[in-house]
């Protein structure tokens, strides 16, 4: 297997990646100036996928993406290298690693990141992580702390058609040709790093996250970091087609998946009223999720409020 | 949960730790004129722990060692600070994520690494990963593939005991006092950072590596990647007091402890014959395991020769 994977990753040919995989460490060229960036994810068997209902290749793809999806988060952030661990079964067949391995670095070489090493342990059920490391201006990232009373809350990206997606799937029934999008969703998110580079350069977020559990929870965490409170408020602009026709066949409150609804990996930020109209121009498919407050609570539009809390 | 590990990392107070843990990545200071050091490993339940047998203390301090160790085989590499990741049962107990997370930061701050941040998912047994990185001039690193025919090889660190700690382990009777320092080779293996780092300053290593598998795996691999074969020649310089007396009471060859015997944690490597004085006076606790060969064999002194070879 390390010779598969040897070789796979020999076809890589990224100057800044000085040595890996195969040795103790990998070595990567830290670029003049700027600070290193460092994340990491993990799905496990179970909790974020279920065998044999999900390939080895959603795996492999959403792992990568996931973790770009941190990197997006702190704006102008730059991902250059990654580790892979996987804890796998004995049982594990060797056409699994395979095809993980290789859509793995297909999402990573195609955004010019490199496999730049990993470990391998055998474990009961299938779990894999990465790390990703990059490479960053301090003044051209955004953190989750800087958001004031005032602050406009936006979101990039889908809201809510991954947790319509995992409903389809777990229904165990194949989807409709019409509901096939929410699918991608889930396993496929769109990862925001354009979005977050331009973010981070322009210095538009008082406050930046990746979307990663869901609105309120973002919101949340953002609100927490930066010492204050938040109204929010969803409006059509929140409710992609997708979601839309999803919840209107299913009777659902398209409300609920937006606020509530986790693994939608977007972009959630808070924005100072006089940059409001410069980001909503660089970023016409922008929603407006809500304001962030004076206080501590985190409050709701009527139309929005989730019926139950128990989810949080 | 994570309000805790905020307190204790609050504490943390390297300069070069500019962000973390607590957003979408950490964000650490780059060294001029060094490269990035990044490895990662992990410790599964079933694989390298048992519970209850083990104790959150045991896991945390020896995750942070065995990444560390990976360091020091890289040269002269100074580790910083490290992202950790745990997949857990609903059911762990609070006071094993605290017990465990105070002994990995103790382990982590008491050579200046910061805990820069992590991550923490739902799983049906434990497991536990480490990311570290660091920082090294690539002059000064030390890799596997530089080794030559004629090269000696030598070991630093105790050899064959971790495998002697873990067979006692296994045995469920309680460890006799003479043999207690073999269970601390297994939990708490002495890391050779300061070894690897004047031995990467002063190029003494034509290879080197980390000696996570046990020796013939180790000489294997730098054979391998340097192109060459290997003769193992274990004498009694290898054979420490400890390993001595729990094979003299259980009749066992000490011999095939220190060839086939994992997780030992030391260092071996391949130095040319010109430096071999100098290293042995830098060095003298260190032993002399064998020779670089022409070919590929990896072959072995009579005296040593392993009677299974299944276990590779």
């Amino acid at each position: 297997m390390l010779d598969f994977i040897g070789r796979l990753t020999a076809r890589q040919r990224d100057p800044r990646l000085l040595l890996g995989p195969g040795d103790d460490c990998a070595l990567i060229r830290a670029a003049p100036g700027r600070a290193i960036v460092l994340t990491t994810d993990e799905m496990a068997e179970g909790t974020h996928f279920l065998l044999p209902r999900s390939t080895p290749e959603q795996i492999g793809r959403k792992l990568a993406r996931i973790n770009l999806s941190d990197m997006a988060g702190m704006g102008n952030a730059v991902p250059v290298a990654a580790l892979c661990g996987a804890g796998l079964p004995e049982s594990t067949p060797w056409q699994w690693v395979k095809e993980f391995t290789e859509a793995l670095m297909s999402e990573l070489n195609s955004i010019n990141v490199s496999l730049a090493g990993g470990n391998l342990t055998r474990s009961d059920k299938i779990h894999v992580y990465l790390t990703v490391t990059g490479e960053a201006k301090p003044s051209e990232t955004a953190r989750r702390g800087g958001a004031r009373p005032g602050d406009i809350i936006f979101g990039i990206g889908a809201f809510g058609e991954a947790r319509a997606g995992l409903e389809i799937l777990l229904s165990g029934k194949p989807a409709e040709t019409r509901f096939k999008k929410l699918l991608d969703s889930f396993w496929l998110p769109p990862i925001q790093l354009e979005a977050g580079a331009v973010i981070g350069k322009r210095k538009l977020a008082a406050a930046l996250m990746d979307n990663s559990d869901g609105l309120y929870k973002s919101v949340k965490t953002i609100a927490a970091a930066s010492g204050c409170g938040a109204l929010i408020e969803v409006n059509e602009d929140a409710r992609s087609p997708a979601l839309a026709a999803y919840c209107a066949a299913r009777k659902k409150n398209w409300r609920d998946y937006v606020v509530s609804g986790g693994e939608d990996y977007g972009l959630v930020l808070a924005v100072n009223p006089r940059k409001a109209r410069g980001f909503i121009e660089t970023f016409p498919q922008a929603c407006c999720l809500g304001v962030m407050t004076a206080g501590r609570d985190i409050l709701f539009h009527e139309n929005c409020k989730p019926r139950n809390f128990e989810h949080f």
